[in-house]
């Protein structure tokens, strides 16, 4: 395997606990709300609403549309449907700035710090750019640079993003590993001539979820974390 | 004073020494090639060539082009105007990238330490994401993220590129402070509706040479260096 020259980083469920962290701070919205949900399940519905309010700006049935923006259109909707209401604009604001407070699993950092020795390492995320730098600001995540969907005006998995990282970092697709918890995200990348990593994040649907499925070579690397990333690329 | 949420940077001469720096890799070229010139002269020539370059971009002259690209073209006119052929690409190549390698001011990486504490800071510059992202690696300037005037292929003074970085910040231009050594920089950042804070950088052009005039009162701050500008701005 030729060594890549950047690392470019899928973030939610990747690097970050999205299910555990919304749960953590959905809680403390209700309690201080006085509201009684099963939060946990409110986390998933959430979440579960990403990829069809991106697929509607994917097929250009919504203009460009920020990540902030598409998660508060959902978290509206979640709360009509819950028949939550009177709630104040500020609560729900600062509740969807929840997904710039996400924790990073245990590696996260370390890993990352390791890998940045040898590699530029970047974000490639569907996050917008002020959501991932206040995420890493707050986590300590020390990327290199922070690259969004948001630059491209295309979500993942449009080409345009992946091809797009590669050419602000001025290297070629093949020069250019994602590394991913998701399957799909690693293929459509493939798919632009980058090089993948797969990283197994086994309770990012939380527990006793399966996981995706994949086969065996189908990566160039299959990593336990991002310390076993890390030893793998000799970082 | 408000308190501004975010400060941008503006990068060459303002964070980084450029002149010393080319000097350095122009001798080194130099030595290599077994050539003999004045290279501060060359250096400052280099240098001068910048505006002209993006004004054809700005004009439209020219379409996009990064700096990387208008650098190289500069560089290759300023060989041909001196006479200097038979140059190995590859040389020229790691010459042109010496861009990517300035040295960062004494009190650059301490200052912006501090202002990293209570502030998000991140470059705004007309280098392209590469260059300002391996030159940071390499320096150690530890930017939350990377904003560069290719991301709205609008090199400053355009307000495209002082109004982008706000909103891809997702603040208002009046939370969005630009820190330069350029008055002329800043006064178009004001016209967009930033704050500004001047800071001195008496050795850009060389001992001796004076710096662009500027009015008191006419920036928010105005700074000795990195660590005067963290100290008024309470970093």
């Amino acid at each position: 395997m030729k060594s890549p020259q950047a690392l470019a980083f899928d973030v939610f469920g990747t690097v970050v606990d999205w299910r555990e962290s919304l749960i953590r701070e959905l809680q403390a919205f209700g309690q201080k709300n006085k509201l009684d949900r099963d939060w946990a399940a409110f986390a998933d519905s959430w979440r579960a609403g990403y990829l069809p309010a991106m697929d509607r700006v994917r097929r250009g049935e919504l203009p460009w549309t920020k990540i902030d923006a598409l998660h508060r259109m959902i978290l509206d909707d979640l709360f009509a449907q819950a028949r939550i209401d009177s709630l104040r604009d500020d609560d729900v604001d600062h509740l969807n700035r929840a997904w710039h407070r996400l924790d990073p699993w245990p590696d996260s950092v370390a890993g990352l710090s390791r890998l940045k020795r040898r590699f530029i390492v970047t974000t490639l995320s569907n996050g917008n750019l002020s959501l991932l730098t206040n995420m890493a600001k707050r986590a300590g995540l020390p990327w290199d640079c922070v690259i969004s969907a948001e630059l491209f005006h295309h979500y993942k998995p449009d080409p345009e993003a992946y091809l797009g990282c590669a050419e602000l970092l001025d290297i070629a697709p093949e020069q250019l590993m994602l590394v991913a918890a998701h399957p799909g995200d690693l293929r459509s990348a493939r798919k632009s001539g980058l090089m993948t990593a797969y990283v197994a994040r086994p309770l990012e649907h939380g527990p006793a979820r399966p996981m995706p499925p994949y086969e065996d070579d189908e990566f160039d690397v299959t990593a336990k974390d991002f310390l076993d990333l890390a030893e793998q690329l000799e970082a």
